[in-house]
């Protein structure tokens, strides 16, 4: 009864299934006809037109499509508890060639256009500050909260206020787009997002994630740097096959909600315990380590956040019974 | 009748089948039980302690295999015609920060320790000229030849000599040592090289590399290079899987070995139109486009290369009848 | 009378002397009998070994010392008013390559064991976060405060003890050594700190700074880096007549005590008022508006500092009877 | 009776008297009087808008100056003897963050059309090759030869339709333009080149060169760049000083003129042993160890050129007397 990571997950059988169909002699690299369908496939998914490029990481996902967004000498506001400044192993420092992240706050781990004017406002317009050229925002949050659509709207006007580029982190993106249940387009902002890393991974897929440019002019230099970077696969068809099989039938909704809706049961039972609302597939909880030690005696795995809490992660394969066991457990702490 | 790229090449079944069997909940990243065995399996395979590292693709194997060797300020030696001159999209200078290509000659590219040293004899030993720092050969080279043992250990004395690392990119490694037939070590050059970057994708892996290191201690700085580029995939057991698998019972050679007796046969029938030697499994052929338009009319694909050649490549699926068909058709030209 | 900027005064005419002396026909880049000097003279001041480069600028200086202590996939901690962080134009993002600045905070712009263990103990040891390689202070701090002997070494065995590189931004080092007046190694900290920038512009120099390896073994990395990055003069002697004219006969303390009288001067009438202890030749001063315009209309010429401060920095060619006016007018405010 | 670097020469008088009268208190960096002058100067010396940004070295110079024209993943043509190639230290791959340089022949160092297309037309246009974004070629070249004006205008055509920029790198810009008599406009290619990095360090300056933007917009990121390289010196004024003095009375002309006038010497007493025409400061001179041998005797100083050949050069300064000398003694070799 694992809740550590949506990354340790098995495969989704959709996904082998279109994987093994993929599996006959094609063009190498994304000369194939599975590569071939993503920018369709992702504009009829988000109603606009779309370039799209297979990656293997979020990682990779992220960096690409911040890219064509900032130059060597600028810099992308972020907050400061973001996967790209905390758990990416400095690879926008590496792919942006030394570019500096401005480090914003926010509750949630969600920014605000006060808590990004508050960075970018005391800087001055000179050669000696670094100036930002873009922003990032992460849907789901790092706190597994998400952006509702007004609240990415006002990002997206400070963002054309202030001529910044705008991208959004969607490794978590299923269990959002799950959670508001306005669609795929309304979940990504895509009126004022410039890209969106859309990830597969932590939701049924093996490996591979969708950087989608809603700026299709963007893709151009990103096709160049992910080679340039050794992300383009030779066999990418399965890759391509991966992220078509993902969004047939909504798939990926499905599995964001089945790992939504066991998270959902475990923030029920936590109640007060909760340091941020539950909201896609994380739950946050505040517990003593003894109260872990309780959970961990009766089978429950997750990992301990800071001295005081614990992070629990559930995913596409979530057993809702086992969760509902663990809601149990919480209340009875 | 296809002979374009050993990368369109289908998997290999027991491939997935090793990818099926990974398909559990396990630690993420490189933290599983299938990736912790990949030293082990290269020291067995090797005869030596090895570090290594999976990675999806060939570039990304090279620029990592190559950063412990070289600073930003230095240069790698390598063929004029190496992949990573010419057909990694500059990735080794994304990789190593600016580091330069050394660019040295050589029949059938391979190089050979004169014409390394006229490579670096004239360089001025002062800080106006980019020093080198490693050599990079290729096994099998990209004209499809091998580097004997004594070759090895000759470019390995100059290496030594100069205080140079020696890499080799094997993304037909496998065919190099079934073609050579002494061994794993002795293709290597085990005693000779710091890091070999095994190809597994041409030769029936699906998305799996691995980076070899000799000397395992460069292995803690790739390590966080790996992650930096993106290339630290959270499901890595699907990598490791693949490479074990080939590994297992010497899949690896036994699938070089199908596509070298393809290749083999053309060899054999293209007699003195051949540009190089038949070592691995590709062949070379000096054509006319008349000739090229006869063999495509009767169903061969392969890639024209440049004017008056033509490039063939058997892949481990190689049907033999259909060499053998392709074989007479170039005999009979 | 301004008290703008330091980086505005003009040249003193000893370093006018010393260059018209180098004005003949030497040896071109570093090769010329001044440039031999330097490692010599900057070893009789600090009492050691060093190997000391001339650069041009500060933020030259301090890439160059930073260089050889972090990779590229490293981090270095500083304060977050670090001119490193702040003022450089993210000049270490483009020398380190990507490397990342770890931010702590300290009073007065100073680190202190407590801090730097504050940014650098939450780090996991694993390739997912950026790993300090190094700690960067700087001497007088950029709030004009200087680090006592004890506290250097305080810092120097946090460094060693987490195998870290120490370096020290000496900008304004000739007032800190000035204030602290017990010498050249002591300020520097010589027996914790691997490379010091020691500034020159700010007090006296044209276009000189010298980079300072207490670890001259660190020097060969920087002499390569210096070329790379376009810094080394083929009329380098120039700048080591600079240098050299600063040593001689302690003229960098002289010019730097008389900057800090002028500053101490101001710092006495300012009282309660002062933001940071005066202990070099900047003055940050809790005035408001209307006070700022009393001064201004008096003829007194200053940055405001935010809304509520005002900066004050003195030269070496500080006019002490103007100095003594402004205090009189502050202290009149 | 030094022909050894026009490096190691003094610095003019009339660079001098303008460095002094630049020492007062000023604007820091470069908002001071006269580093606004700059954009002016050189408009009317080209007869055309321009922005122009002192520096302190040829290697800056021409890193800035390529840097808007080439992204991180494209490259430059430049020819295989460039300075940017072979001396720099690869300051190119650091400021242009790991791009290529393509490198080009052609008699005496400077390219042709015909061999800027040789090296692009085999470029395939995808991903998996750098791909050109600008030409670099030097005036006058490496070998001391100038283009003419229909050299230039017809490697212009050539960017303009290939869709590349095109940057002069004039460390010996002078002496182009002094031997060619056309004007500035003319010598620089004004019409057809991007940037010109305008030496003067060469030519009687001290440590002052000029990125001259023929495309002002250009400018605004390499402002940023420079800083960010540590290249904005904090007492910019005596930068901008040298070079206004240089502009002055077409002083940079002048000491050209001289400069060239010896080596023309040289040159009409070395007759069919010249390796390439003498049209600037420098002269290449096929002779044996014995004849070196022969001319050292005689005090004269100068570099080995390989094994057979020498290269003497001469600056701003050339005694015409000893250049008289020498030619004669050249004349009894």
């Amino acid at each position: 009864m694992q809740f550590l990571s949506d990354n340790a997950a098995p495969v989704h059988p959709k996904v082998w299934e279109a994987m093994s169909a993929a599996d006959t002699t094609d063009a190498p690299y994304d000369g194939d006809a599975l590569s071939a369908q993503l920018d369709e496939a992702m504009g009829a998914l988000f109603g606009r037109e779309c370039a799209a490029l297979w990656v293997a990481t979020g990682t990779a996902a992220n960096c690409l499509a911040l890219g064509p967004m900032c130059p060597p000498h600028g810099g992308v506001v972020c907050h400061r508890e973001a996967h790209i400044e905390m758990d990416e192993g400095g690879a926008p420092g590496f792919y942006l060639h030394g570019a500096k992240l401005l480090l914003a706050v926010g509750e949630h781990a969600k920014l605000t256009p006060e808590s990004i004017a508050a960075v970018i406002d005391p800087i001055r317009d000179d050669v000696h500050q670094v100036q930002p050229h873009a922003i990032s925002i992460t849907q789901a949050s790092e706190s597994g909260c998400c952006y509702r659509p007004g609240e990415l709207a006002a990002i997206g006007a400070l963002a054309q206020e202030r001529r910044l580029k705008l991208h959004m982190d969607g490794a978590r993106f299923g269990n959002a787009a799950a959670f508001l249940g306005e669609g795929a387009a309304s979940a990504a902002g895509a009126d004022h997002v410039d890209a969106l890393s859309f990830g597969f991974v932590k939701n049924g897929g093996m490996n591979a994630e969708a950087v989608v440019f809603f700026d299709p002019a963007m893709a151009d230099q990103a096709r160049y740097r992910r080679k340039r970077a050794g992300h383009l696969q030779s066999k990418g068809r399965f890759l391509a096959a991966q992220i078509l099989a993902m969004l047939e039938d909504n798939l990926w909704l499905d599995n964001a909600a089945a790992a939504n809706a066991a998270a959902c049961a475990l923030g029920d039972a936590a109640g007060h315990r909760l340091l941020h609302p539950v909201e896609a597939n994380e739950v946050f909880l505040r517990c003593t380590a003894d109260e872990r030690d309780t959970l961990r005696a009766k089978g429950f795995g997750f990992y301990d956040w800071g001295a005081d809490a614990a992070r629990f992660v559930s995913a596409w394969n979530a057993d809702q019974a086992a969760a509902r066991q663990l809601a149990d457990a919480i209340a009875d702490l």
